[in-house]
């Protein structure tokens, strides 16, 4: 029997649950290929360290190079994380000609276009089903399934840390730090939290999405990214008020080109990740605790989603082994690169923040004197801010702040910027204005 | 550059809609293929009717043996439905070395097996994406990214007519016949309804999606199958005072071997198709109108969903489109059979209906006298059926039938229907008792 040899770097979590499904479903992934996969080198920091799985320790290194050296190895799984050594990695695997499975989205929205030129050159694969959403088959829904179709939007929870925060907020009306501090309790938040809650990572994996479904080229830092640390228990409850669920989204919206644009210019993509009402009865409202989902809007086949576990050693270690066993397939039937990588040159354009287009919810702390909402009604008009509902709490105690709640229709952000900023410099605005973005998913 | 010539059989609304595709992205198709797909010739019943998209006068013929006997043409499109036609034009492509893509759910529900036979036989593939779930990636993510993992579940609104009537029944409160004209009316359900109410057209589906989630080998006979005509505005009512929703499933779930079976005995599979009542909260609840989704629960991915689109010209046309996609670059790679067909022998074994385990909503109409509920209560319990909950209506005309409605434990299918035939013998039992099982999605 055929056999393709395969270098694992990494025996975490994710590198435990590829070993044990490789070897459970030894039998099946054979009968299906009519080959083997053979794991030849497992790369880790520790040797000593305590395993789940037992692996014959002659395949253990502490020597990347060993899997780049091995002629045997036809691919490299990269599980080992962070970007740098990474990136050294999988380069110098696509240079000896091997080919490359990895679940590291920070690598690919950092680095991913060198890593993609690189492999083009060397007519080599690189596969990453398990860097975005690990159990849900989205990248390759977008490589393949959706090759003949034109996406013109994509929305996604895909950060089941926050997604697991946010629900408890919504259904317990608990304060951000006690949801946070169970969901580490829990394990799913880590210690430090920051990449998670600050829409870091959700963004990372938007630029992956992004390249994908609309030939992006994005780096994190072009991502309009806000976090969820500022939300508070009242925003949920005017969330349920108004008909909305309160969700950390990550969205990339085609929009056509840059107003004023030559003729034939590219369209441009608003790529942002913030907290967002969506409506109550959408399915994406509908995703609990700490599960992801992705929802594209698409010419031909029109509004369609993708659900399942985003994270855990199960869900991401069979997402890297269908990989492992698309590329056994191209290596045995002798058809490498059969799925085309990203586009070398971007399709899109970046839109700039400013630009950006929303409808609003504005959450105002003013003094309860006469002529406030006039006064922000106008300032509102003013930047061509229109307004589509008022909430207003009668307040017991005069002189203390009252919470005013405003829900505007679509505007821009550069404009709204400028309200705020307006409002907020008046004497009877007492606290910074809040706002959060509303989409209809 | 190389081409790949290919033939479509029926230029009805989804023929139309697959030229139409092929044509507005040949470039975009062309780049990422490095090859070029060229229509050879397209078959149709009447070369005078009208059509939508203008073609080739010299491609259209009336004879599907022109597809054939075109050495040009390495695939054969089918998409002229019903069984018998379709099955000689697809056993003939195979039997000529051409690869087939259809979109015939009927055909393949009924005589997959030998089609997939010859197929394996020739060395030929057989691609089908758009015969279950039109805009839903069902297929290929069966086929390919659950490659590794084993299914223990399937769940799925795969019927977008009956959705949209029960979705209409629900919101409106409104009878069976008036939510079925409506969708007449508006195109969703036609003239002729029985198959899809009925659940024969979930059924066949249900057969495809199981022999390639389990391996079973399955006729549309072989599923429990049962119609929405006899839903009553007033289940809908229970159902929301119970928690739940009320759609039209398809299941099928692993469950073990047989009891008493040999050590070793396949494990068997239950296969219905019925109205459901299901979790309110849940996923599939939220799948409203003509939309399909389908849920699976597998052991490394636990649950996951795919949703969308399941009919019409454009999301049927794209499927089939991403299947000549796929095929077209094994073509041009030389790697045909990449990705293996449904196993030749089942791997599991139909459970006979008698057998199913599930829990039920019972509906009585019984007389309002003295003992009613005390006999129904001993007639289940004599039966090993357990009652999780009762509501009885007060009635203000005494001797008129009185609503009593019991949701069950889970219990054994034969069980309860020899309760209920009991029960339905008893002269204070004034109509047949209505069930409808109980899932949790």
């Amino acid at each position: 029997m055929r056999e393709v040899g395969i270098g694992i770097a990494g025996f975490g979590v994710v590198g435990g649950g590829v070993l044990s499904i490789l070897r459970q479903h030894a039998g099946d992934i054979e009968a299906r290929l009519g080959g083997r996969i053979v794991v030849r080198r497992v790369a880790l920091r520790d040797l000593e360290k305590e395993r789940s799985i037992d692996v014959d320790p002659a395949l253990l290194t502490t020597r990347l190079e060993d899997l780049l050296e091995d002629p045997g190895i036809q691919v490299v799984v990269e599980l080992i994380g962070g970007v740098d050594q990474a990136f050294e990695l999988v380069c110098g695997a696509l240079q000896r000609g091997k080919h490359v499975v990895t679940a590291n989205k920070a690598l690919l929205a950092a680095r991913g276009d060198e890593i993609f030129r690189l492999a083009r050159a060397r007519g080599v694969d690189v596969y990453y089903e398990a860097a975005v959403c690990g159990g849900v088959p989205i990248i390759r829904t977008l490589r393949e399934a959706l090759a003949s179709d034109r996406i013109t939007a994509l929305h996604g929870i895909v950060n089941g840390t926050t997604n697991f925060i946010l629900t408890a907020m919504a259904e317990k009306g608990e304060p951000i730090e006690r949801a946070l501090a169970e969901a580490q309790r829990l394990g799913y938040a880590e210690a430090d939290p920051t990449l998670d809650v600050s829409g870091g990572d959700a963004a990372q994996k938007l630029c992956v999405l992004a390249q994908l479904a609309f030939g992006a080229a994005l780096l994190p830092a072009d991502v309009l990214t806000e976090g969820i640390m500022a939300l508070k228990p009242e925003d949920f409850r005017w969330a349920r008020e108004f008909g909305y669920a309160l969700k950390l989204l990550a969205v990339a919206r085609r929009c056509g080109p840059a107003e004023g644009a030559a003729p034939g210019a590219q369209d441009q993509l608003e790529a942002r990740v913030h907290p967002a009402f969506i409506p109550a009865g959408s399915l994406l409202a509908g995703v609990r605790g700490a599960m992801n989902a992705v929802v594209l809007h698409s010419e031909a086949l029109g509004a369609s989603m993708l659900y399942g576990q985003g994270a855990g050693a199960m869900p991401t270690g069979s997402a890297v082994v269908s990989d492992i066993i698309d590329l056994t397939r191209n290596i045995l039937a002798g058809s490498p690169g059969r799925v085309p990588l990203p586009p070398a040159e971007p399709l899109v354009s970046v839109r700039p923040h400013a630009e950006v287009r929303c409808a609003y919810y504005l959450n105002f702390s003013v003094q309860d004197a006469p002529g406030v909402l006039a006064r922000i009604a106008s300032q509102l008009a003013a930047r061509h801010i229109s307004i589509a509902a008022v909430q207003q709490r009668e307040q017991n105690d005069q002189g203390q702040p009252v919470p005013l709640v405003i829900v505007t229709h679509v505007a821009r952000e550069a404009d709204l910027r400028a309200a705020i900023a307006d409002i907020d410099r008046d004497p009877t605005t007492l606290a910074p204005t809040r706002l959060i973005r509303i989409e209809s998913v």
